[in-house]
């Protein structure tokens, strides 16, 4: 349902947290790498058959000059996930963020933070749940859990630092 | 449907092209002025009932320190579309783009080009033709349209500059 | 009397300099964690009932689309001293300052450098002593030491580059 | 009570926007201009004898490589807030926001936005509100008419996109 | 022998200067507008077939997120020379630049100034001249004819200011 | 046939990338170290005779301050790859990078990403393959090389992430 | 004894404020232009020989990718003072800035700020002033006439707003 | 007769360098710590007398927000040499560069390098040996062993790529 594709292999280690959390929402996805500049109709197959072959969000990550995600926008009208990616001679990912981030008018990138692959991720479950108020519902609770999470370290400073603040 | 809202009607003028877009698709929506930092409260409120009220995307625009969209998007489990806006006394943008950008890992906005809302809104159908086979269809006529309109120009041109690339 | 909250317990380091500057100067504190985006209505409710609460300046430090400090300002007419954060993921600290600093007209928080929790803590300390001759005192001695301090650094470069201008 | 002071005739435009706030508050200021490299005594004898001649807060706005703020606040324990301007043959304003926000460690300048004049005045009268209870309410009513002019940018929005979202 | 390419005819006023460089130097070419992202299939037909059409060197201009340089360096063997464009709604063209200039190791593009495609012209004729000495000779020429302008620049203002340096 | 020149040992070990990647195409090349700040004269030397020595490309790399590219390039009609060096004490390569690309009109770069002297070793083989049908073949297998290693990379991640798309 | 020199006549409107300066100082000077990369002989015999034609210091500006003040230096042992010009197609001014301050150890520019082309000459006299009682007698008269120049701008500003600060 | 003064002890090892250079050409120099903000009157004194005390140029290095150089140069007829240094967070030197750069008109600094205290001394003896002959004339033999030095990389280099371009 959701396809997480990347530039190269040394992507591997960031991308792969945005299958870690589909996993954990169960969302049934593929990853592969697909290089713009190195395996361009690879890339062109893949956005023109993407939605026949059931995939609803695509999640593209690269670094550098990043142009993955907005080809892959170009030849598809399903929505596309941007990941900028801090790579090796970045600098310090302006390079990765603007290429994928300023797009033309016609042809968007849904662009997430530096590194942001669980974000990317999220985004994909948000856009899958708009229609599937299971997914939503488990959205609803991983936020809850993000919530808890903090909470716990309040309770864990409160130690240090006791407050009157209401947990 | 689709919620667009913004910072304060200074933005309107960048922010109704969402809504043009929008409207050239039938897609329903809403535009209202939401300040997160002049009525916060109104924003908790929107981003809390959003989803409940039958919106499946919510676009939100707001130049310089601008919170609108991370804040929404921290309420709510819908997919929010972040437009960076530049406004007066910005820095060039980098304000809106950064601070609609790197969200925290957890709670991701799907940013556009600064000033991007045309791409916004064409996110947003994109989001909903992913359930949706009628939308879905209308966004590849915009696309050939886009098409259309480069050929178009390809002529244009090639009565100036006549070359043998096949149109 | 100061309320310095922070987004993650990961910002602890940084922000507890402010706890410590506060300490020496006897100004009392407190010391919390509040995420504006994970936890919202915990926010809220801070910045809300901070001034009941006998709170005169809230110290709030954030890092990446730091949300925190410019929130917390927007729900009450306390003075929030905003202390960006340079976290993981960061562009070299320039999406936590401008998302800080560039704040709009109505609703400001008073920035200080990158991690400078420490200025952040001072700065609680003039704005209190701007009402309170006891801690006007203590910063004038405060500074005092900074220059002794100095001081001490030319006599011991004058052990190895003497000169003969007077200490 | 409020000490304004800029480097040049030129800031006034923008500085003058603090003096309009205090007077909207009914809080007593004085403004004057101060050049950090061309008066350096003036700078110096006023922010030595600021605190004894009764002012609370002072308010320095220069640009360029913009000493002014820090300069003064090396030289007073009261509380200084540092309005960065966008002067010709400044660089974006990166100089004159970088020069007065990145104080070293001891001498805090509480940092406003790029021209942000107005929410110097405003960050001025927070922390005199923070020992006055007027003043306080007077912010309160100040915010609050933030609000109503943002819920009539509502009004007027509506007229042209009706929604159902209650105002 | 040159092909111009562009992504948009709005680019057309910038990529003119290469064309009129080219006509200067008789040296065949042909324009024609290709989009990376609306024309993707005649981008990579252009690039495809460039060389057994003639093609000796492809200049190829584009703002934003400027793919199109990039996309066709991935697709042929001939040098590929990219001209970054001032756009609306360019970061002041740190996005053109970043997306052409940083491309990964195996696929480079010669990229030029911002704006720059009269230097691109030269680029190409320099290429060309790599194997051709009547154009390497028309090269020696032009580059004579700047000199001779800059001391036609150095006479004039001689009047004013004269000096004895020698012309 | 190509020159290989930087300002100093310590850019070597990034510069042996063009020689390398020009070794494993077979065509010849000098490498030698010319500063234009400290050896300016032989610098002009070089690209004054280079030419008439042979040569038919000129790459040149330096950091910082990098004036080498532009200055060689303003002494001759032949082509001059630049390649911008992060070096210590540059800040974050924007100096070495601006003060290649930004060259006036008249006298290109054709500038290559930071630190992409392989990249820049391609762009003179490709300079020199669009008029020597031995070399352009030997940049098709080059590219498919890329190709393949990337297709190898898609069976590696195969592995532990089956999926459905072709390979 | 000063030289003025600049790249293009379009450099003429800001540099001829550092003849300006020099002249009410009554410092001799010459103006000409001379251009790295389009008379890269003439700026190298200029700085060879601008010595033994008695010149004391060379003011040197340009702008984009700004050669001249550095390789002149690299060609003299007189100072060097740089004047970064914001020209046409200059990145916001970066580009001459980083090409004319980050020059490598050995070979310093004396760099001011973005068009001081007055801060240059100025520069230049108090060079020449360190063994020049006259011209440091007439500098102490010009920055006391910048102190005037303020101070009246004091009494002015004092009409609308009175304050007691002495003047 | 040179004056070398830092913010603090801390920027002691590169500061050190510009002695050692002073050092090597038997220019006599005093070294010492004035702090701009932590001992304001310290540095006062140190600027209005230091010509009457003999010094002919004072080089003054700091990081962050860099006033010592620019507030020493406003109170003394001497050139002043500022040196940005790169500290602790700073933002990657930006901060003290534009602070120490960007002087308004009528103040200049001579800034060098981020970190270039060498080129400081060098500048500081340039600055002398425009009046001294002997100082110029050690520079002579300084350059001379610049170019040395990179004869020598020249010769080194072309044991492993030898090359047929003369020494």
């Amino acid at each position: 349902m959701v396809g997480i594709i990347m530039g190269s292999t040394s992507d591997l280690p960031v991308m792969e947290q945005a299958a870690t959390f589909l996993q954990s929402m169960e969302i049934p996805f593929e990853l592969t790498i697909i290089s713009a500049h190195r395996t361009p109709e690879r890339m062109f197959r893949y956005a023109k058959i993407a939605k026949e072959r059931g995939i609803k969000v695509i999640i593209a990550g690269a670094g550098g000059a990043a142009h993955l995600p907005g080809m892959v926008a170009s030849c598809t009208t399903l929505p596309v996930v941007g990941v900028p990616i801090l790579s090796s001679n970045s600098i310090d990912g302006w390079d990765s963020i603007l290429s994928i981030l300023q797009m033309p008018s016609g042809i968007p990138v849904a662009t997430v933070a530096l590194n942001g692959a669980t974000n990317a991720g999220i985004l994909a479950a948000k856009i899958i749940g708009a229609n599937d108020e299971n997914i939503s519902k488990k959205l609803e609770a991983y936020q809850q859990s993000l919530t808890d999470k903090v909470l716990n370290g309040v309770e864990e400073v409160n130690t240090r630092y006791p407050n009157t603040f209401e947990k």
